[in-house]
C-alpha cells in the first residue's frame, strides 16, 4: 500500500503522486527475509521481491547490479558504488525502469514530466519500448547533449523558460489540463522503489557502511537508500542504517544553509525547493546525519580526482567526494570508517568539461 | 602458460604478444570446478580465480556483470547481453582491466597500442590510475568524441593516414624502436582472457545459448566467447560450445567473402585483415559456425530498432541484430533457437548518429 509521509493514511498500489492532504507517499510493505527472496539473476531483477509490480511487463533494458569499489581516501575506505553504469547513464534507470513497469499494469500510456536532464532521459529511453508518449519538460540551460539525445528519443519536449521550480509547476499545470499522467520522480513513489534497490546491492557487495554520503536535490536518491536500509533494519539484517549525509549544490540548499555562491556545475541537484523535504529532514535526525555543501571549485577538483582513479562521470557525481574529503578534514568522519559513495551519472554522455 | 595457437610452443605467463614463429598466443590453465570457483563479488572480480593475474594491483573501475535479457526477435528467444554498460562504454574494459593488472605485475609503465576508437578509450582511461602513460596510435577517421574523450583522458595521441592495418603497423613500428611494450588488443592473450568472462557471466546467467553472433573484426570477442565457453566444457559444465556465428562488416570481411560495398557505420569491426585469422577459422569449424555479412542499411536499421527497445548502442553493436534477421529469413536459426547477442558499445559517446 502507499501511505502519506505527513498524515499517515493510506492508498492502494495504484499510481498515486500526493495524498489528498497535500503530502507525498511512500510504498509499505510487509517485512521478508532478504536472502530467501532474492531472485537468482544478477540484474536489477534480482529484488523484484521486494519491489510493488506484478511482472507483466518488465522493460527490456534491466538496470545492472553496478560494481561497488572500495579505494583508500586519507585513512577512509570509500566505497565507491558505480552506479553511472546504467542503460541510460544514471542511477534514475533503477526508478524509471519500476515506474514504467507500474504505468504498464495502470495501463497508462502518455505521461508528463520534468526533469534537469537525467530523469527525462531515463524515462525517453524506457518509454520508446513500451510504447508510452512522453511529454517532457525541460529548462533552456539544459545540457546540448542530453536536449540532443531526449530529442533522438522521440520525447516531446516542452521548454520552459525558468528555474527547475518553474519548469515542475509548468509541467504539473499542463498534466492537469490535459487530463495526463504526471509522473515527476520528485514525488513518485514507485520511484523511490527502484532506487531503495542500491542499497540491498551495497549490503550484499560489501555489508553495511558508516556513512553514506548522497547528492541530495530532490532526494530521489537519498531517500531511496534510506528507505533501502531502514527495510534491511526491519527484514533483521542489519540494527540500524548508516549515517546519512545530504550533499548539496551550493546556492541551491535545502537542508544547509542556503549560500549565496551558485555552483553551475552539479545541475542534477540544482532544486532549492524539494517536495519531499520533510522527509530528508526526517532521514537526517533518525541517523543523526549532516548536509554539506559544495561549490562549483571543488566539484571540479573532485571530478578531475575521479576521472584519474578511472572513473568517467559527470560533475553531480563528483559532489560526494569532495564533501568526503570536507568531513575527513574537519574530523567529523573518523579514520577508518566506511563510507559509500554512489557515483551516479555517466560522464560519456558529456562531449566536453570532464 | 602462454601457447602458441601455430605451432604449440608454450612461454611462461608474462606480456608476450607473438611467438617466436610468429603465431599468436592464448592463456592455457588446468581445468578447474567453476561453481567451486566463483568469488562472492557482483562484477568481474567474480572471476578472478579464472584469470591469469596475481591480484596485488586491480584497477579501481572494475567491469560490472552486466544484465541479458530475452527478447522474442520472430520467433527466436534473442538473448541481448548488454555489454555496453561498462566504465568506458564497451565491452573492452574486460579485457583492458586485465591487461592493466598484468602490466602491473610485470612493472610496465609505458605502453604503445592502436584502436578505432573504444580500445583506446579503455585503455586510456585504465592507464590513469596505474599511472601508466599510453601512446595510443589512431587514424584520422576515428570519431570526433571519441577523439575528444582520449585527450582528456590525457592518452598521448599519434594520428596515422591509412586504415586500420597501417596504423597497427605505424604502433608497432614505434614500439618496436623505443623499446616499448606493444599491447595491441589484437594480439595480447590477456585481452581475451579479460573477454573471456563474458561466456562465464551468460552461463550462470540464462544457461547454455544455442548460437552466438558477435560482431567480428580482430576477433577479441568472438575468440572471448569461444575461449570462455571452451573453458567451461573443459571444467564439465557443458557438453559443447554453442554455434559461433561471425558477424562482419561488408567491405571489411575476413571470414565471408569479401564484398564490394563498405560498411561505414560498422566502424569497430573494419578490420579486413585480422592476425587471429585462423583461430577464428579453427572456431567456425569447431562449432559448426559460420559467418554473415552486414551492410549500412541492415546496420542502420538494426541500430534504430535496438533504439526502440531501449538499447542505446554504437552501430557496430547492431550488426549482430542485422544479421539474426537474415539467419532466420534464410532458415539458419530455426524457431524456438536460442541466440545470444552482445551488445558491446554505449550509444551515449555519440552526439550524432544513433
Amino acid at each position: 500500500m502507499l501511505r502519506c509521509t505527513r498524515c499517515g493514511k493510506t492508498y492502494p498500489e495504484t499510481l498515486r503522486l500526493r495524498c489528498d492532504c497535500g503530502g507525498t507517499l511512500l510504498v509499505e510493505r510487509e517485512g521478508y527475509d532478504f536472502f530467501g527472496n532474492l531472485l537468482p539473476y544478477l540484474d536489477m531483477r534480482r529484488y523484484l521481491n521486494f519491489l510493488p509490480v506484478g511482472g507483466n511487463y518488465l522493460p527490456p533494458a534491466v538496470p545492472a547490479i553496478t560494481p561497488a569499489v572500495s579505494l583508500d581516501v586519507n585513512g577512509i575506505s570509500a566505497l565507491f558504488k558505480l552506479d553511472y553504469l546504467q542503460p541510460s547513464g544514471s542511477f534514475k534507470d533503477r526508478g524509471t525502469w519500476i515506474t514504467i513497469a507500474k504505468l504498464m499494469e495502470e495501463g497508462i500510456r502518455e505521461i508528463v514530466l520534468d526533469s534537469s536532464g537525467n530523469a527525462a532521459l531515463s524515462m525517453a529511453l524506457y518509454s520508446l519500448p513500451a510504447g508510452i508518449k512522453a511529454h517532457i519538460f525541460v529548462s533552456y540551460d539544459a545540457t546540448p547533449e542530453k536536449l540532443s539525445l531526449l530529442q533522438r528519443l522521440g520525447a516531446a519536449l516542452h521548454f520552459v523558460d525558468g528555474d527547475r521550480i518553474t519548469v515542475h509547476g509548468k509541467a504539473e499545470e499542463f498534466a492537469e489540463r490535459e487530463g495526463l499522467a504526471y509522473v515527476s520522480h520528485w514525488l513518485n513513489p514507485y520511484f523511490i522503489e527502484g532506487t531503495k534497490t542500491v542499497a540491498f546491492e551495497v549490503y550484499e557487495q560489501v555489508g553495511l557502511p558508516d556513512y553514506i554520503l548522497a547528492p541530495t536535490g530532490s532526494g530521489t536518491l537519498f531517500l531511496g537508500l534510506w528507505k533501502g536500509f531502514k527495510e534491511l533494519e526491519r527484514m533483521g539484517e542489519i540494527a540500524r542504517p548508516p549515517v546519512l549525509v545530504a550533499v548539496q549544490a551550493s546556492g541551491y540548499e535545502s537542508l544547509c544553509e542556503r549560500s549565496p555562491l551558485k555552483n553551475n556545475l552539479a545541475d542534477g541537484i540544482a532544486i532549492p525547493n524539494p517536495p519531499r523535504l520533510g522527509e530528508m529532514k526526517t532521514a537526517l535526525e533518525e541517523t543523526n546525519g549532516l548536509c554539506v555543501s559544495v561549490d562549483d571549485m571543488e566539484t571540479r577538483e573532485a571530478l578531475s580526482w575521479l576521472k584519474r582513479a578511472g572513473f568517467l562521470v559527470e560533475p553531480t557525481s563528483a559532489v560526494v567526494l569532495a564533501a568526503l574529503w570536507k568531513l575527513i578534514e574537519t574530523g567529523e568522519i573518523a579514520e577508518g570508517s566506511r563510507v559509500l559513495l554512489p557515483l551516479t551519472g555517466s560522464g560519456l554522455k558529456m562531449t566536453e568539461g570532464i
